[in-house]
C-alpha cells in the first residue's frame, strides 16, 4: 500500500494517526504511518517539550507531526481569569447539577488540577509551534479551520508542511489559498469537530476542489482496510484516522484513568454517538453517555461559543475523568466507534489496515 | 464492472437505480442497470397498471422492479378523511400562513389535485403490490423499513426477490430474518428517508451483519464511478443511487412541472441539505429551501407522525409544485446534489459511472 504521499514524508503507509498519547503516536509513525501528537493537553510549553524530546528518542527515526488548535476565526485571548466571568452563573449551575444528578463525585482535596484548557488560545497554540519547530516534526496540522499565515510561514521556514482540516470543499480551497500543503478532508462520520457532509461526498469533492495544489487525506469513518480502500478510491491519497487509536494497548498503558472511557467505547455500537457543542463550543462527534444526554434535555442551556464551554466544562471534565464511571464518559470519537471492540496493540491495528486494504483491492480488481 | 449480482438479477451492471419517472426507470434498464419504479406517487392501481404495462414494453425485455411503501410500524390505515381529522388547525394555518410568506400562489381552481398521497396507507401499498406481481418485475423494494410477512411470501411464491432498506446493521439483520433478499444499507448522506450512521461505516457494518444470507447495496452519496467504488472497496456487491437521475433528461421531459426542482438541484451545493420531518413525519433528507427552513424557524410546529405530516403538506406540495420558484421546492436529494450540475441523458449518467468506477479500480490496483 503505497501512494506518493509515502515518498513525500518518507512514511512506508499513507496512514496518518491523530492522538493525544506520545506512546500511541510513537507507535504509530514505528509501524511504518505517521503519528500525529495533539498538542492542545498542553498548558505549558516546557511539558510538551519534554514529550516531544521522548518522539524524538522513541520514533527509530521516522517521521512523526504534532497537531496545534488554531481557531482562525475566534477571537480566543485574553487570560483565564478574563474569560472566567464570561461565563453566565446559570451555565455554572447547570453544570453542576448534572454532575450531582449523575454521582460524578468531587475531586479529593489534594488534586493537582489542570487549569482549563489553554490549548485553545491563541498565544498557548504559539508557544507550541516555537517549542515543536524545534523538535524533528514532520507536519504541523490545525485541528480547526485555516492556520494563522504567520505559523504557516514560519513552518514553511524550518521546511515543515502544514496540513489542515476540511468540512467542505470551499474550506479545502481557503486553505491551499493560504499555503496549506496537506489537507484533511473530514466527513461529518468523524469524531471530534465535524461538518455536516458525509466522507462518501465530502472526499471527492476536496478532492476536485484543490486539484494538483495539494494532495488531500479522507477522515472521518475509517477505521478498517474497506474504509482505507474507499477513502483511496474515492481519491484520497491517505488517511486520516483517530478514534481507532483510543482503544490501543499503548492508549491504555499510558493515558491515566482511561480504563472506564476504554470501556464505554468497546461496547458502544455506531449509533451511539452525538455531534454537540458541549465539549468545546463548536460542533464536535462525541460519545453519546449520560452526560452529553444531560446536556440533550429540554431545561440544559444553549452550550456558549468557544473557548468559554470549554473553560465552563473543564472542572466537570476532570470530575468525570476522576470519576472512572463508564455511563459519564466526555470523550470525542466517530462512529467508527461500533467497530472499536477490543484493545489492541497499535501495531496490530496498522497491520489489519494492511490486509483489509490488499484484501479489498484484490476483490476489486475481480469485479473488471 | 461485474458482481455475482449482475447474475442474479439477469443485469450488466450492479447498478440499482431509484426514480418516481418510468421513463428514467426504463432507461436505466435499456442502458444495463436495474430501473426501480417509485410507487408512492400512485393512488389508483388502474394508474400503476398501465404505467407497468409501459414498461414492460419498453425495457427490451431487460429487468426492471419497484418501490413500494410500506412502513411495518406505523398503524397507516383508515379513510384519508379519518386521517385528516388529526390534523391540529395550527399546523393548518401555519402552513397556509408558510404559503403566503413564500408567495406560493393558490392552485387555478380548474385543477385536478392529486387526493393526498394515499401510497403511505398499507391497503393501497398492497394494492401496488398486487398490481406490480402481474408484470415482468425482477425486485419489490420496500423504501422504509421491513415489508409485511405476506407481502414477502407472495412476492416469493410468484418468484420475485424483496429488497429494504436499512440505517443500521440491526435492521439489516431483522430483514435477513424475514425473509428479505437484498439489503439497501442507506447512509446518513442519503436523500429521502435516511438514519444517523454515514455510508463509509454503514455500509461494512451492513455486510458484516449479514454476512452471506444477503448481498448488500450501498446508498447514500453515490453519484459518480469513483463512490461506486469505494462502495464495492466496503463490502457492497451493487449500488442504490436515487439523486442522480433527479436532473436527467427523462426526468425533465416527461415529470410535469420539474423545470424549477431541477434549476435548484443543479446549483445547490453538497451542504444545501437537510435532514428534517417535514415531508413524511419521518426524517428525510430534502433539499434546502425557503420551505425547509420555514418549517426550521423557532415559531414552526413541530411536523406531525407519518401518515399525517403528508397528508398536512400535500395541497402545500401541489401549491408548490404549480409555482415552478426553485427557492421553494420541496424535494428529497441526497448530499450529492453538489455534483449534479448539469441536465443529462439517463445513458451517459450510467457511462460516466462506469468510467470513474474503471478508472478508480485501475489507480488502487497500482497502490499495490
Amino acid at each position: 500500500m503505497r501512494t506518493p504521499l509515502c515518498d513525500r514524508f518518507g512514511i512506508d503507509l499513507p496512514i496518518f494517526g491523530f492522538t493525544p498519547s506520545e506512546h500511541v503516536a510513537a507507535a504509530i509513525s514505528r509501524a511504518g504511518g505517521l503519528g500525529v501528537l495533539g498538542c492542545v493537553r498542553f498548558n505549558a510549553a516546557e511539558e510538551l517539550d519534554a514529550v516531544l524530546s521522548w518522539m524524538d528518542e522513541n520514533t527509530d527515526g521516522k517521521p512523526y507531526g504534532v497537531d496545534i488548535v488554531m481557531p482562525a476565526k475566534v477571537p480566543a485571548e485574553g487570560s483565564q481569569t478574563d474569560l472566567t466571568k464570561l461565563i453566565p452563573e446559570g451555565h455554572r449551575s447547570f453544570v453542576d447539577k448534572v454532575l450531582q444528578d449523575l454521582s460524578v463525585p468531587p475531586l479529593p482535596d489534594d488534586t493537582d488540577e489542570r487549569a482549563g484548557v489553554l490549548g485553545w488560545l491563541h498565544s498557548v497554540a504559539r508557544s507550541h509551534v516555537d517549542v515543536a519547530l524545534n523538535h524533528r516534526i514532520s507536519l504541523i496540522a490545525n485541528a480547526l479551520g485555516s492556520p494563522p499565515a504567520d505559523v504557516i510561514s514560519r513552518a514553511h521556514e524550518a521546511g515543515v508542511p502544514v496540513a489542515a482540516l476540511a468540512g467542505k470543499g470551499a474550506h479545502a480551497l481557503r486553505h491551499v489559498d493560504g499555503g496549506v500543503d496537506l489537507v484533511v478532508a473530514q466527513g461529518h462520520e468523524a469524531g471530534g469537530h465535524t461538518g455536516e457532509i458525509a466522507s462518501m461526498v465530502l472526499v471527492p469533492e476536496v478532492v476536485d476542489a484543490v486539484g494538483d495544489r495539494a494532495p488531500v487525506l479522507a477522515a472521518g469513518g475509517i477505521g478498517s482496510g474497506r474504509q482505507m480502500a474507499a477513502a483511496l478510491a474515492l481519491g484520497a491519497s491517505g488517511v486520516w484516522t483517530g478514534s481507532i487509536w483510543l482503544t490501543t494497548e499503548e492508549y491504555h498503558q499510558t493515558m491515566p484513568g482511561s480504563t472506564a472511557m476504554q470501556r464505554a467505547l468497546v461496547s458502544a455500537t455506531s449509533a451511539d454517538t452525538v455531534r454537540t457543542r458541549v465539549y468545546t463550543g463548536k460542533p464536535a462527534r462525541l460519545l453519546k453517555t449520560r452526560w452529553t444526554e444531560a446536556w440533550a434535555a429540554p431545561e440544559a442551556p444553549d452550550p456558549l461559543p468557544m473557548p468559554l464551554q470549554n473553560l465552563l466544562v473543564s472542572h466537570a471534565h476532570n470530575r468525570i475523568h476522576a470519576a472512572d464511571d463508564p455511563t459519564v464518559v466526555s470523550m470525542p470519537v466517530g462512529q467508527i466507534v461500533g467497530r472499536m471492540n477490543r484493545i489492541r496493540p497499535v501495531a496490530e491495528v496498522i497491520a489489519d489496515l494492511v490486509e483489509g486494504y490488499e484484501e479489498a483491492v484484490s476483490r476489486l480488481d475481480k469485479t473488471r
